[in-house]
């Protein structure tokens, strides 16, 4: 059995952490950013120590790869190093620093392996100041046109592109280093789990055998604008109200469903929003999530069966995105799972709610995660946070992967 | 009897609705701008025209009087010219163009009366660029201090005082010229109705006995902000969940109470607002109004009653403001009542909603309302609206309530 330093894995998450360090526990480190640069530099600077090839591709990937002992496609591990505005130290990079591990560990003791071994650093999975979130797995894998991620606009800057911060980073690549089905045998992603399930059912692993469906509605009432003084209650059309009532419906009608979907209305907006008038229009999202495309087919019967009018006001929705189910690849799932009761760790087969860079490679290679326990499920805030020897253990079942797909894939 | 002119009322009403015209029905007049005094000149230069004496106090209240037959004290009707943003064409100023119009019928008609004849305009009613609403008639009835009125600054220049724009309009007068219960026999303000029950139930004149007493809190629900996709239905804390709980709760309890009650939650926020997010603070506003103290202090039950924690979300709430329920003069209102009826209007006892500046007149002098429908209830938007034939029905109840108090009061 192979393993990690916690050490070392310590230094790694600490040093990383620096980058973007908001001086209250997190990081900000926009994908491109100055910070997100160094924590770049850093990652090849480690690499190359272990004599590992660092190259990238034209959407700035990083791929730092050890040779394996025979001419076969690489196995390839990481995530990304970009956070959210005012992020945690886990979320993404410490996929990196997983695969940075597993491979130092793996040079470093001398592991045979006949596969060559890659870490990986997707540019700009979190979105936060150029839409949309995945961006450049989402190129390589076929979900987005280039061209058009190219021109994607800061939040930040006006008129200031992508594809101007790619040119201005210095780590733009051949396009012939992407990552594509030839050249890469199965892709594995390291990740904390951003949910409270881990940690309350007291497991170590997350064996996470796909990625959630969902849809994303949006909710809008029309009612009437009158002064909360003059107008008797009978001839209001309270939008607010007709909103309360749709919210309750969709709690009483979807708690009936399956016990493993989540949903979430988590945006509202009343106008004019004046302590002393009726609201006359609102609106609320809906966010449903399941792994079973059946279930969420079951949400939008419920959702359609909302009345067309709710105490006197009219009753609209729309589809603002969805996204379908993503089945990780079978036999990798239970190369994990095996992994991790190898190593002794208790384990739970567990959906991924968020999206991940994984799930874009899902369609063009073999793929699956691994998930460790997130401290009271914190996550994109500054109070994320897992303890090193929860990370180590999960670097373990990475390494163990790792190593039995290389024995077990031709 | 005495009739106005229907055509001088409606050139009074479209002469005034060109200061601050929007060009889409409605006016954009706030206390003491430009537009608001050249309304003011308007009045003016319309009351000499009929030998009025036009004189202001030193809160740029406007005061034309006529001379009556003997040395009494005056009886006065008005309102206001300010409006809010993009209000309508009636809201305060029909109150005004009311009085200059019975006061006009009064002079060209030669009808005698003993009493002087007084058309008042209240300065800054609407509050809508310095707060407090209905701040001068608080002033000089005893609400609120004049130093700190002085102070308030207005919502669109940084600095910019009330004191500052009083001094610059040119219509600051005479601490003596202010309305008091030894120079003013009693008060009587023509309103539009503001609300839709005068129109939808049929009735020309609104007799206003009151205005209701009212309690505004906001509620507040603390949750937990969690990832939407990542966390298990049962692990949840929806702030927003649970304020759709209480606002249910509201309105099954107060529909309870007398249907005369009226409640609103007008204004509502969620944090973090983020529809892949679970808020984890919501607020909202209650705004409940009834006539009858016993009712308002039911209301105050009820809110007491809320749970402390719904949904596993701490709850808790405050008073915003309150205002008692005023009583108009019963004799006054009676006057209003029988004028109506001597005219052959159908009227209707009601009590008033919003807030007028004859509420702080009527804690130092005898006063009541006159109330003319809107159609449908549109009211502070540029759709408000009253028919001319509407407004001159007013005019004439107040033309005979004026002299039956004329002849009336010693």
């Amino acid at each position: 059995m192979v393993f990690c330093s916690l050490e070392r894995l310590d230094d790694k998450i600490k040093t990383f952490s620096t980058f973007g360090d908001t001086g209250k526990g997190g990081v900000t480190r926009f994908s491109l950013s100055p910070e997100a640069l160094a924590a770049r530099t850093e990652f090849k600077k480690r690499m190359e120590a272990i004599s590992a090839t660092v190259v990238t591709d034209d959407m700035a990937n990083m791929y730092a790869t050890l040779p394996g002992s025979e001419v076969l496609p690489a196995i390839v591990s990481g995530s990304h190093l970009d956070s959210v505005k005012q992020g945690g130290n886990f979320d993404g990079v410490l996929g990196v620093l997983s695969a940075m591990e597993a491979l130092e560990t793996i040079a470093i003791q001398n592991i045979p392996h006949r596969h060559p071994l890659t870490a990986i650093v997707w540019t700009n999975e979190e979105g936060a100041r150029f839409e949309p979130a995945m961006m450049s797995s989402g190129v390589i894998c076929g979900k987005f046109p280039k061209e058009k991620m190219l021109a994607s606009i800061a939040k930040d800057i006006p008129d200031y592109t992508f594809g101007e911060a790619l040119e201005k980073s210095g780590f733009v690549g051949d396009i012939h280093n992407r990552l594509t089905p030839e050249t890469y045998a199965a892709l594995i992603e390291l990740h904390i789990e951003q949910g409270p399930v881990l940690e309350a059912e007291g497991y170590d692993i997350g064996v996470v055998d796909g990625v959630c469906g969902m849809v994303n509605y949006e909710f809008t009432f029309i009612g009437q604008a009158d002064h909360a003084g003059t107008t008797p209650m009978k001839y209001r059309k309270d939008a607010l109200y007709a909103a309360v009532k749709a919210i309750q419906y969709l709690h009483d009608e979807l708690d009936k469903l399956d016990p493993a979907l989540v949903y979430t209305t988590g945006k509202i907006s009343a106008h004019p929003n004046i302590h002393t008038i009726i609201p006359d229009e609102v609106k609320f999202t809906l966010d449903a999530r399941h792994y079973d495309p059946a279930v969420i087919k079951q949400v939008l019967e419920i959702i359609k069966a909302l009345p067309s009018e709710i105490v006197g006001c009219k009753v609209s929705y729309q589809e603002a995105w969805s996204r379908k189910s993503v089945a990780y690849d079978a036999k990798l799932v239970s190369i994990v799972e095996e992994s991790a009761k190898v190593l002794g760790y208790s384990n739970l087969r567990i959906h991924s709610g968020p999206g991940h860079d994984a799930q874009y490679a899902a369609d063009i290679l073999p793929t699956s995660m691994i998930f460790v326990p997130s401290v009271e499920g914190h996550s994109h805030c500054e109070l994320e946070f897992t303890p090193t020897e929860a990370c180590a253990k999960g670097v373990n079942v990475l390494i163990q992967t790792l190593l039995s797909i290389d024995k077990q894939l031709s």
